[in-house]
Order: structure tokens, then C-alpha cells, then sequence
């Protein structure tokens, strides 16, 4: 949960003038996302999500972020709409942070998403990488391959006592993936966190995906490679085919992968796998007790590091090889 | 901040059924409020706001919060409407938890309250408070001068350090009270905890009264004695007899205060800081760090009670005593 910045309503009336919303009706802070201070508003002119960039988010990143929602949006992908001000920014200021206001998008997260939620992600987010091939900003991915092993060091030295078997087995892994990381496969805009909490449904139906703050230029399929991670295991951290399946054929049927990609998906996946487990270890470390940050369990993407390791071929996560495509 | 219980979307469905209130379209936790999990909740059938009751509410009292809101809504005082069931119970439960619906009202909590709100919350709380004089259930004050001898002792347990300066001058406040406690005064449904952010204003207009999980029977210039507290002093503590002017003449404007209320004045002045100093110092010795509940410094509460001390009739309030009635 987070607010980490509480602002006053002379604050926030003295913000909203330029968007040109109307009248102030309310606001509330909202207890999700642990990146920024996010707060519902309500105003004559409709419903919206503000969010203030607290310190993770860097300022220059933000005309990226939110020109690639603006960009889905108008191609009619269901994401948040950045407001415009009347001279034309989408970016303001607000208790000295950054701060930018959204439209709000009605729909439920899933606490435990079925295979139809599954297949929904993976449609929906094909259709996110068609629609965000024509956007014309790049960004880096900033926790790619080349960034795994700082942050390894960092945690390292944060926690020296760290457990021998589990330092052997990051070290074994990271070194793998640092000889055989996939190149040259077709890149694209991508989510890079598109995990339950940000995907909403109304009913079956996939009615929003948010949070776009670690969006990136980097390969579409390592975007698949994230969901498959967040969507298609259970909570006692075993793979669900049946999930994986809905999920990679929904993808293939919207935008087919190439034959690449499906060879490069369990090194991504492991790598995926990877880079969510270090930045949970490192979190897991570095954060002070009785932080407001809900600190995530590294030991979950531990598990799944593992079980990538063991995968031959795609079809071990259940993408249809009838279906195949040929890149 | 306050989401002490997650719920899925299962569950949050199968709970709203009976309520009638169709498709549920999101829900988001709120950011606000140290007592319960709040959610905002869009339907079909409109915006709600959904409390769970944690372990700090007793679900005997819940009639009588759920009811009074029911009875001063319906009289038309702006406080939340709680939505009854299809077999006509307005408390359902969810998660393991005693929980209720409320309808969502608009508005904002003054952050920097001016005397135009302080006028505002005076007549308000008059309003209320004549509302509510026909109730037909009762609730003890389960905060007032007999219960806060126990709650002294328990923060000089918890904290054997106290220092002996606040210690003796709370001992001697608590002993003063005990002698002189004003009984007999008119009594009625009081809010007991009319802090600003419990109250929403659009523009200079109220909009709405909140939270009334505190709300019991007992004298009515208590609750006076109580936003006299919450809404008339300066950050830096100091006493704002402008605000307390507009406060407590505008409330006399609607609900004339008799004479021994007006008497009675101070005292319950200094007792009401007592309750929140002492409610405040409990946490605060009491709350383990790294707790997601704000501790509030008692030290706040500590300068009031001081400074009630030091008043010798209620026309230092800045009550107009050309308006008084006689009691």
C-alpha cells in the first residue's frame, strides 16, 4: 500500500486547474502500487487516477511512460489516458513531485486468474505490442541482462550472510544467461510487469492494463516470458500447462511468434524469473523494518528460476506447436 | 493508512449479492482511516464505500453505528447511508469479518480548516446532534472519565520511563476531573470524534459527516468540547479564538447551548484532550515499530490539555456571550 506524500486540498485545486476537469469532488488515497502515491479523483468532468512519481521513477522516463499509454489508447488498446493541460503537458507538478492525472478505468484485478484470465492477458497483450509498434520514443529496459549483475553484487554486499546454495545457484544461472542471452529477436514496446495486479477484467473480459512505469523498448517476447511467470503458476509455486497454454496460444493466435522467439521463450523465461527474484532479494535486504513497502517474498521466483532450467522447449509450457509460426 | 484485509473478487461478489446493488464493476483500498479496511466500490447500481470491521470494533456496537448513520441520513443530515440487505440486515460478512456497505459521498477533508469551515463543522454538529435526539438505541461513551484511569495505567505499565513531569501533571488533570466531572447535562447521539478528516466540504459548504465508529450517547457539549480541540487550534498549537468564535457561535446558532453546557465548557475541554492525549500515548507505547498504524505524537494533546487549564469561562473560547442562552 502506498501514499507516501499526502497533499492538501488548496494543493491539489491549485494542480488540477490546467486540466480543465471542473470542480473538485473528492479524493482518496488508494492503498495499491508501492512504486508512487497514487489517489482517486473525482471532479465535475469525470473519474481519474493521479499518481506523484515518488523517487524510484526517473523524471526523464515520464514523457516515454506516459506518451506510450497516450499512444495505446487512441489505438484503442484499454489503458489509462493521459489528461492534457491546456497548454498541451501531460506532465505537472504536485507537492514537488511529478505528477500527471489519468483517466480511470473501471475493473477488477485478479486475485486468481483462471485460464480464461490467462488467455485474456495473452490476447490483450499481443494486441499491446501491435498497437505500440509505431510509438517513437525508445526506452531501455533498465533491468535487462546487462543490469542483473550490479544488482546481484548489490545485494550481495547488502547481505554477506547470504545462503551458500541459493548464492551458488544466482551466480551458476546469471553467468548461463550472460553466455547465452538471446539476441536480435523482434523488438517492440513492452509492459515489462504485466503481472495480475495490473490487467483488469469486468467479467471474462480483459478491460484494462495499468501501471506502465517499467514500460520499455526491449524484446516482445521477454514481455511473454514475464506474464507466463505471473500467470500460469499457482500459489504452491507449481506450473500450470493448462494456464500456460490459454495464455502463449492467445498471444500466438493475435500476433504469431516467430520461430526465435519460441526457441529463445524458457531463456527468457529463467531470465525473467531472474530479475523479478533479484529485485524481491534485493528489496528483501535493503529495506528497512517497518517500511511502508510490502516486501515480497524472493523465494517464490527462486522456485521458478529452477523450474525454467528444466524446460527443453515451449511446448513444455503448453503453446501449440500446430500453430506454430515460422520467423 | 488502512487495508488490513485483502478480499478477492470472489468473495467481494458472493458478499454484495443480497445487497442489490448489481454487476460489481472495481474496488480499491483506501488509504485512510487506523480503525478498519476500507474499499471503494464501483457498481452498477453506483459508488459505495465498504468497510470490514478489524478487531478494534466490537461487533455489538455495530447495530448502533449502522442505525444511527441510517437515522440521521434519513432526516437529512449528509452522513453515509448504509445499504440493507435483501432480508433487510444492513451487516453482512466478508473475509472472516463483521462488514457493511455505505453509499460514497463527495467531498474533502480540510487539511488547513478556516474559520468558514470551522463555522460549518459548529453547525453541522448542531444539526446533528438534534437529528439524532430521537435514536431509540443507546451506546456508552466507552472513552469518557471512567475509562481513562485504566488507560493511564495501562500507558505507565507499557512504558515505565514516563517522564515525571508529564506523569504528575497528567495524575493531577485526571484527579481534578474526577472531582468535578459536570454531570447532568443534556445528553444525546454524539459523533465523539469530529476531527477534519471526518468531515468532507465541497467548496465552504459540508458535505458530509464520516466515520462514526466512536459515536455514543453522552453529553451533547462533549462533542462541542471535542471539535473545540480538533478543529480550533494552529499547527503550532496555539489556540484560534477566531475559529472557536465561528465554531462554537454557529453552533449555538442552531443548537442554543444552556447555561451550565456553557459553564461545563472548560472542563470537558480539558477532559476531551485527556482522551485523545491518553488514546494517543497508549498507541504510542504500545504500537511495536514497523506497525502500518500512524502513531499520532501524544504531545499535541498534551499542550491542549494546558491550555483548557488556563480558561476561565467559555467567552475565552470566543463564544459570543451576547448569543447565550439560558439553561
Amino acid at each position: 500500500m502506498a501514499v507516501y506524500t499526502d497533499i492538501s486540498e488548496d494543493q491539489l485545486r491549485a494542480f488540477l486547474k490546467p486540466y480543465g476537469v471542473g470542480e473538485l469532488l473528492s479524493y482518496k488515497g488508494i492503498a495499491e502500487g508501492v512504486e508512487n502515491s497514487n489517489f482517486a479523483v473525482h471532479t465535475r468532468g469525470g473519474q481519474f487516477i493521479l499518481t506523484l512519481y515518488e523517487k524510484r521513477v526517473r523524471r526523464e522516463d515520464l514523457p516515454y511512460f506516459l506518451g506510450l499509454m497516450e499512444h495505446l489508447a487512441t489505438k484503442g488498446i484499454s489503458c489509462p489516458l493521459p489528461v492534457r493541460r491546456a497548454d498541451g503537458e501531460m506532465l505537472g507538478e504536485l507537492a514537488g513531485r511529478p505528477a500527471a492525472m489519468v483517466t480511470f478505468l473501471e475493473g477488477i484485478w485478479m486475485r486468481r486468474p483462471t485460464p480464461v484470465h490467462c488467455a485474456g492477458v495473452g490476447a490483450g497483450m499481443a494486441a499491446m505490442h501491435l498497437a505500440g509498434a509505431d510509438f517513437g520514443i525508445r526506452r531501455r529496459n533498465g533491468l535487462t541482462l546487462q543490469d542483473w549483475r550490479p544488482l546481484w553484487k548489490d545485494c550481495l554486499d547488502a547481505h554477506p550472510a547470504m545462503e551458500a546454495g541459493l548464492a551458488d545457484e544466482t551466480e551458476a544461472l546469471l553467468a548461463h544467461l550472460e553466455r547465452g542471452w538471446p539476441g536480435g529477436l523482434p523488438e517492440g514496446n513492452i509492459h515489462a510487469d504485466l503481472f495480475p495486479d495490473n490487467v483488469f477484467f469486468l467479467g471474462d473480459e480483459l478491460s484494462g492494463i495499468i501501471d506502465f512505469y517499467f514500460a520499455c523498448t526491449d524484446a516482445l517476447a521477454y514481455d511473454v516470458a514475464v506474464a507466463l511467470n505471473a500467470w500460469c503458476f499457482e500459489r504452491d509455486h507449481s506450473f500450470n500447462i493448462t494456464k500456460g497454454k490459454a495464455l502463449l496460444d492467445a498471444y500466438h493466435a493475435v500476433r504469431p511468434l516467430t520461430a526465435p522467439e519460441i526457441e529463445a521463450l524458457p531463456t527468457l523465461a529463467a531470465g525473467a524469473a531472474l530479475r523479478f527474484m533479484l529485485t524481491r532479494l534485493y528489496d528483501w535486504v535493503t529495506t528497512p523494518e517497518g517500511s511502508l513497502v510490502v516486501k515480497k517474498d524472493p523465494d517464490e521466483y527462486v522456485r521458478k528460476m529452477r523450474f525454467h532450467q528444466t524446460i527443453g522447449s515451449a511446448s513444455e509450457y503448453g503453446l501449440d506447436t500446430a500453430l506454430r509460426a515460422t520467423g
